[in-house]
């Protein structure tokens, strides 16, 4: 545990909530500058363990998924800041996991049975996570549910995004990433849940690899700067520890976006069961982890293309 | 002019036809293994030029639109085959340009005036073409549209990209990537054209650094082997000629991915033209040839994200 732990407020795993709502009561007040840590459970709560198999899938109980740390209100902040977030910094724990869950996921209808992936990883994150014999996956830790508050009354799901963030699921809000999120209530009510080891744009399964950790992030108001949708900046490039040898690519061409995006997978499935050993399965779960879904043209009417970016350094 | 170039076959540009069809007579014949430089002209067919202005955007014909230098019968490639084709070389023209067309792109609705933006650029490519005493875009030439003759009669517009390729616009088609197009009549009747010399995930404004390009391929029949829509593969990283200042990223959150990546567009577009002195058309032509758009989630029902990301090197 660095210095930099030791210096922030820790907001612990016990206080999780599940669905966004203004009314609920804050765990802790923070000031524009602090430096916060979130204790944050995986996406399961702690469902999954080292023994888990695929039936364990089906006992998860959907109400419970997701839950997220918080919420911390953070003095000053008001509707129509931005609250401006670095992250700083990742203690992961070690233990991942990723799923298909029947009735979610990009190919649901193609893939209608449950499926786990345990992981054990390198804490400190820089070693590839061992997939398979064939395949291994570099990590780089990120959030994948933060937001605050919408200003709308009532519960709201903690499962989709929204305009104030959320279950955002962006690959790039790890170490090092400014993030900026719309304020809408008083204080903002922040929180932070759904930790992943490594997913790739999209998370086409719907599950990245899903770990528990501890995130620190310090926290900043700017007034009257609240943005539509949330932003972010990265200082420096986002690929580099997974684009060394380039990328087999295949696309999915057609008028909707989403059945062109689903082509697309579904083609790298094709591709990666005919080139290794690997089970339909396990090349969905691997896409997802490591794969990245571009939109390559979207103004050539009525034909767009979204292209399936799967790196070939994890198959060595 | 390297010594490749020699050794190629050349397709001139006087041969180039708008409209995939499986009836136009092929401009020569290539085998299996062959070399192929294609003379290819911008996707106005050469109607711009130094002295034009926006007024010229409204004088563009149509119907003359995207013309691709070719048909080539291959021979031994017949329908189920694939089509290798190795991108080789790029003898780039050093002039471009780039337009808002209206009534095309992808926020034609917010963007009704004509625009033009012309590029004088290093033919070696090596240098950032200057946009403007704010911007430099890194180059990577590549080819917009490349295809094969669908199997279906009649005269298909050379605008969509399709099954069999075509107009799609994927900024990786570059030196050094395999493409594989599945081959639906005998002969595949390869095209190529509408080089560009630079464009981000999306082409969002509906051009490129639209510019003329002599390109080198060589060519190869892969039996039976035919994928159901392009696939390439790329031997190392895509995007450091331009990622080394990280990336600024607004998003799009809701239930429609169109909507969605129109809405990151938007928001870039704002922030551009807050952060810099370049108009809201200039924003848009430039994130046009550079930034890119990604899904970076499509499971978390009922709203998915699509993110822009802006390259920051492009800002000095």
């Amino acid at each position: 545990m660095s210095q930099h732990l030791h210096l922030a407020h820790t907001i612990h795993k016990h206080s999780t909530h599940l669905g966004w709502d203004r009314t609920i009561e804050p765990v802790r007040t923070a000031q524009s500058g602090d430096r916060l840590l979130f204790e944050c459970k995986d996406a399961a709560g702690g469902h999954f363990n080292a023994e888990s198999t695929a039936e364990d899938v089906g006992r998860m109980n959907p109400d419970l998924a997701n839950p997220v740390t918080g919420p911390v209100f953070i003095e000053d902040a008001g509707p129509g800041d931005a609250l401006k977030i670095v992250i700083e910094e990742f203690n992961p724990s070690g233990f991942g996991w990723s799923a298909i869950i029947p009735g979610f996921g990009l190919l649901a209808d193609q893939f209608t049975d449950p499926a786990l992936k345990l992981w054990s990883y390198d804490t400190a994150a820089q070693l590839p996570a061992v997939f398979s014999s064939e395949a291994g996956v570099p990590l780089k830790p990120f959030i994948g549910t933060i937001g605050v508050a919408p200003a709308a009354p009532g519960r709201h799901s903690v499962i989709p995004p929204r305009r104030v963030g959320g279950n955002m699921d962006i690959r790039d809000l790890c170490a090092g990433t400014t993030l900026y999120l719309p304020v809408e209530v008083p204080g903002a009510l922040l929180s932070i849940g759904d930790t992943h080891a490594a997913q790739g744009d999209g998370e086409v399964c719907g599950t990245a690899i899903e770990s528990a950790m501890d995130v620190v992030v310090s926290v900043e108001v700017v007034k009257n700067a609240a943005p539509k949708t949330p932003r972010f900046i990265t200082e420096g490039p986002v690929t580099r520890h997974l684009d060394a040898k380039g990328y087999a690519v295949t696309t999915g061409v057609g008028p909707d976006l989403m059945q062109a995006a689903g082509d697309s997978v579904s083609s790298m499935i094709d591709l990666l069961t005919g080139m290794t050993q690997m089970s339909a399965e396990d090349s969905y779960m691997l896409c997802s982890v490591c794969g990245d879904l571009r939109i390559s043209e979207i103004v050539d009417a009525p034909n767009w293309v979204v292209s399936f970016y799967f790196p070939r350094l994890v198959l060595g």
